[in-house]
């Protein structure tokens, strides 16, 4: 598979500067990429890395002022990163062979119903009327319980457990070992200061285009629905408690955990680490930054958070500053109790 | 299923306020209960929804002081929430169908011994000599090793984990994806910087009632058993290294990490994402705030802790008033330093 | 299985000091050893105990200065930790089976190529031409997908998942439940508020000697590989995100998490909960402590840091013993401000 740059730009609806008629064959890095290679500059921070690139060409912003001479084409586009993403998936398809049909042997339950064009890998559980829409593609050792529903087009990777009665939709990719649907954490102490578990008989809804990570973990609500609304991107090794709502388009980072009944907005962003506290409310658009611990609710839409707990993050970055001075603050007041101890006494 | 309101409250030893008489088919959440969904009220933050719900019925405590005229009929119980787990229970035994017997194909090592009305799923493993009690439910996709023994009543969730020679004890439920008996992290470090694996030959211990989140992991012992105590609560991808010892009751929230040879006392709290360091001692009932980092152990029974590195919670809240107003502070140091450099000089 | 404390000594390289011809039969720690059994003490922390150990032999450092007389017979050697490997080894060479062979069902995929001496348990899942070196374990419902290699020695343990296309060198361990090769999170974010994925083509290589803890996640890289140089020790429940380099012999303990393209040196300690952000370089022999937060590159080799962010271990510890301090440190101030606001006014 080789084709001119010209052929790729026109893909990409990109400008050429140089020979269109050179051809690559492969992406990579742009400070790994050689002769053959198109390569691609998002992050400001690589730009020196395109003076001395040996790539074939790189696709760049319009509105990219080159500072040096350089020896790569260029491709021109309005949004590299975009662009970036429309060549993977030609590559993608190009090179991933689709998988389809049934390795035996698979366990389908009574009841069960299968759509058109799906891939039951070895070892893989389907439980009792539980229904598959059309291209799903179900990875060995992965468990679905009965009653459970998963939607057109959805991936459900190597050794994912979706608990009895869950609800996953169209387009949803859930990746290796991510449990959906277990027990939440709910408990009545007695008397005795042992813990009665509250049963939990609620499930977990995915809606659309719902992004899970490798080993994150999302609780089935008490008495309803967990519920993860279309677009949410998750990443590994997350925790989302019973109950949580997380609203369309958030993207939370890994290792990141939302404590019990949280209702977060549209379009939030959660770093990595970060962690919620249970039964509050997050605005829309709000960001939480790595390892920020949220005691409270957020009202105000938009919100950058940093800081356990977590406060504005002008503020947090303020007040870090001068924790970093305290040992000379500390020092500047002993100096200045020494001096005024030694003035003479007050007239009053 | 459907029940009179006067049915319910028996059951629960409640006293009616209102028509006894109406019907019930359904448990809900006050702010999403409709017409025949009994809800509860515990958490004294949600009563203003108990003035606008349309639920048929609500769980409320003896001593609720109505503030508005409401609805709903009321049952008037000592705690409304060990009756919603009533309730709970009920409901779950009423909707769930037992399973029991064995998928084909499940795996049973030789020598194992299996015990009556045991569920074994499809692709489940059983190793060579390993016990299983009575009424034991292992979903599909676990695996436990040889030599193992689980506990009367216990419930392996699908694709569990658990290592050769790990003894779980009765009525304990593991989640799915919970490794237990994994090596501990332990290494010598070589001259040339390379480390040897310390093998680990222990194995690790659940007493009875022991619950294990989701995903979560517990190292083996490096000579002995790492030991989880009876009443144990664990919740999702929480990680016990090798040698820890948790005591009875203890609770601990999702995606805190206790590290090697810790030892937890009875009736403790550790909130999400704690973190204790090893070699250390935790007195009983101690509660360890979320995100707090405990660098050494903790003696005085009882303690609540914050912060990282934790100190006790109201000097940390203290602390962390001050930490908001430093740019502030920092400002009044600047003002006096002037004032008193402009004074005359001291006497002495 | 029973030992003179003579022949252990001459295994270990030791000098006997008391009756060597006493005999052996178990290890244990020193607390909870009895007669037959060796014990060792490594940690200086628990010296006490060797006075009051009834273990039969203990392990010394040659250099220990007994401050009591002694019960048990010793074994004085260079390091005792090394020697207890030894020992530990010896031990787990004696009383674990080898497994070896294939139990049905396992799966394996067209085209793959299985070396000598393989161990394939039930529900095990290789794909098509996937190559497995001699001497590997894969334990039972781990997964292998396709045109993946894993090297000689290796131990793949239960319900681990690797992707297809990921490269495992010689004498990997990888533990139950560990995610090898999955997405990395890439989104490109549109116009509308939604993310387009970022198609993730390239893979996951572990070099020799590589060791995952259990539900470990290790994203492939975009285009390239995410690369575990040799002699790297991974504890459990760690991310590690796409693009990421981790230099030989780094270790990383539980629960810490390192961002996308991080590069990371060699013999790094990374201790447990630490958060690294992406797009950054750490020097080599660095230690980051625990929930420490890393915001930027750190350049100085062999540098020591703390907090969140992280900065230097020793001024971060300075400032956080002022920080406890602070109630009183603004009580200081407006004591301060009282008494110069009732001086005589300045003369200027």
């Amino acid at each position: 598979m080789q084709f001119t740059i010209n052929q790729l730009a026109e893909l990409l609806g990109g400008e050429v500067i140089g020979n269109g008629e050179a051809k690559v064959n492969n992406i990579g890095p742009l400070d790994k990429a050689g002769p053959g290679t198109i390569s691609f500059l998002h992050n400001p921070k690589y730009e020196p890395q395109l003076y001395t690139t040996k790539a074939e060409a790189v696709i760049v912003n319009r509105k990219l002022q080159l500072k040096e001479p350089i020896e790569p084409v260029l491709i021109a586009v309005e949004d590299p990163y975009s662009s970036l993403t429309v060549l993977l998936e030609q590559y993608q398809k190009l090179t991933e062979s689709a998988k389809e049909g049934v390795e035996e042997p698979a366990f389908l339950g009574e009841g069960a119903e299968v759509g058109n064009s799906v891939y039951r890998g070895a070892f893989s559980y389907i439980g009792k009327n539980t229904t598959i829409g059309n291209n799903v593609k179900i990875y060995p050792n992965a468990y679905i319980g009965d009653n459970a529903k998963i939607g057109d087009n959805s991936i459900i990777f190597a050794g994912v457990k979706i608990y009895s009665g869950c609800i996953i939709g169209n387009n949803c990719v859930i990746h290796a070992g991510a449990v959906i649907g277990s027990d939440g954490f709910g408990f009545a102490p007695q008397e005795d200061g042992s813990y009665q578990a509250i049963p939990q008989v609620g499930i977990v809804i995915l809606e659309d285009h719902v992004r899970v990570g490798a080993n994150t973990t999302i609780d089935c609500g008490t008495l309803e629905a967990t519920v993860i609304r279309s677009g949410v991107k998750l990443d590994n090794l997350i925790q989302i408690a019973h109950n949580v709502e997380i609203g369309e388009n958030t993207a939370v980072a890994a290792q990141a955990g939302i404590s019990g009944s949280a209702k977060i907005g549209k379009n939030c962003i959660i770093a990595g680490q970060a962690g919620i506290t249970g039964h509050l409310a997050i605005a829309d658009r709000v960001t939480i930054g790595a390892q920020a611990g949220i005691p409270k609710s957020v009202t105000k839409e938009g919100s950058i958070l940093l800081g356990s707990p977590a406060i504005d993050i002008m503020n947090f970055k303020r007040s870090f500053t001068h924790f970093k001075n305290l040992p000379d603050m500390a020092g500047r007041i002993n100096d200045l109790e020494k001096k005024v101890l030694n003035l003479p006494p007050s007239e009053k």
